[in-house]
């Protein structure tokens, strides 16, 4: 039987995994995100010594080269993160390995677990939305990963902000107050001066939250029309918040779109991740399974 | 050689051609759009006389059922249009015409007439986007018309409005300044208190326009990340527009998609619709020949 590796790769730390499933992970290693020689040496070494992996997925952070007739493709583009640009990811692990390499952003791979063995499974379009250090979404669209241009960038849409409710500009260095810039943790840290891990039940940074995903969700099921919406990522950890993010999304649409997926099915129709914290590797093995057919 | 008719459904009027494409296009009548039953029966006749079509594509206003596996499948649902609410039109023009029938909504139809004939070949994701009467939007994703839970409302997103630059509220009846609510025709003729097709060149509304199609455009590209943007409908034909609608879309993304579409080539990126009027009604003749085949 064939064994997959997945590499889940994060701007602050690196998971790689070799196994068939989420119930079938037989080593997987964490580690902090150094510079491409020696995280990428590490991820090496792993399926070396705990393989050999027929093929390897790789779900990395942005942006990338996802498109397979590009001169850059498999390459990490122009990431401000020190020495990451114009990395060449899938060659150097190709090279190393010897294997077929899929590639994909950590969010539509995340999708793409999601789809295969979690909370997205039959569905062929679908958003995946990540809240967290950053703001970011993949998903599929009739039935594929969602690509075009390059990859979606759903953090950086504009959303309405109103100054008498909520005067904090945002920590977006590109745009300001766009939707990662206004709610994604650092935003979130910023502007009541707490990380979000020590906010109260009772903070009223967690209903402000709500409001602006809620906004952007609204916006996204105008553009996509997704059958359904996973929310994962840290802050989305707070267990209170997609209760109210649910309410928000509903209220700002306003019973315009006339589904009882939405005016009914709310609690299915935006859902927390099946597979957790774990939808991104998962995700990474995923493709290593598709790289190899 | 086969022979398509093509229903371009419009609230206000109805189109109906016989051909095979934008050089050959045999007959078209043009008519108000009245009841459903006198309007439908005028199409009806039209191909009775003019035909017989092969297969008939509807190209239809919304919102529509276009999941042929859904029981509602062929019908307009949920329209305020008087007597036009949960009409079978897939169902009334197959039982007269006995032919195969395509349906989709307009803006992607006239997308895959831009496909097909137009400014969008070659393309597998691209938005067709639509600004007169309503704002609407459609396109391929990965290949395919763009559907999902039900079909794309794009005009229907949230968008950031300075009260101190524009106080005018909106008109969208669900959302207030959405984007069809701050940047329709009817939005800028009730803002102004002047017909579109009345503003002069250097009437402010121009400026405004194109802010906020400019901030929507860069919302559409960071949730699809589109290949390429038609633009079309009745405000569009304002000649300077769209040169203002790049520079402010290109200003809104301040540089972070880092694409030679986006950065270098604008004036193919943002393109006006190579069929001009025409696309929504070849986009029905293209749907008719799809549903043959």
């Amino acid at each position: 039987m064939a064994l997959w590796g997945g590499i889940e790769a994060g701007g602050t730390k690196f998971v790689c995994a070799v196994g068939t499933g989420p119930d079938d992970i037989r080593h997987e290693i964490r580690y902090p995100t150094g510079s491409p020689d020696e995280t990428l040496a590490t991820a090496v070494e792993f399926f070396k010594l705990r393989g050999p992996a027929d093929a390897v997925g790789i779900a990395s952070f942005g942006p990338i080269d996802p498109n397979p007739a590009s001169s850059a493709y498999g390459h990490i583009t122009t990431t401000p993160k020190e020495g990451w640009a114009n990395v060449d990811f899938v060659g150097a692990v190709q090279s190393a390995l010897d294997v077929p390499v899929g590639f994909d952003t950590d969010v539509n791979a995340a999708a793409l677990g999601e789809w295969k063995w979690g909370a997205a499974q039959g569905l062929d379009t679908f958003l995946y939305l990540t809240v967290g250090t950053g703001i970011g979404g993949g998903g599929l669209a009739n039935g594929k990963p969602m690509r075009g241009l390059l990859h979606p960038e759903m953090g950086h849409i504009a959303l309405p902000r109103d100054p008498s409710v909520d005067p904090f500009e945002g920590v977006c260095p590109y745009h300001g107050d766009c939707l990662e810039g206004l709610a994604s943790g650092p935003a979130i840290q910023a502007r009541w001066g707490t990380p979000v891990e020590e906010l109260l039940d009772e903070h009223p940074a967690w209903e402000l939250e709500a409001h602006y995903l809620g906004a952007a969700l609204a916006s996204f099921i105008c553009v996509l029309s997704p059958q359904r919406i996973v929310l994962g990522g840290g802050v989305m950890k707070h267990a209170p918040l997609i209760r109210a993010v649910r309410k928000e999304t509903r209220a700002r649409l306003n019973g315009y779109i006339q589904s009882p997926a939405i005016l009914e099915e709310m609690e299915r129709y935006i859902a927390a991740p099946a597979l957790g914290d774990r939808s991104g590797v998962l995700g990474a093995i995923a493709l290593a399974q598709g790289a190899a057919s």
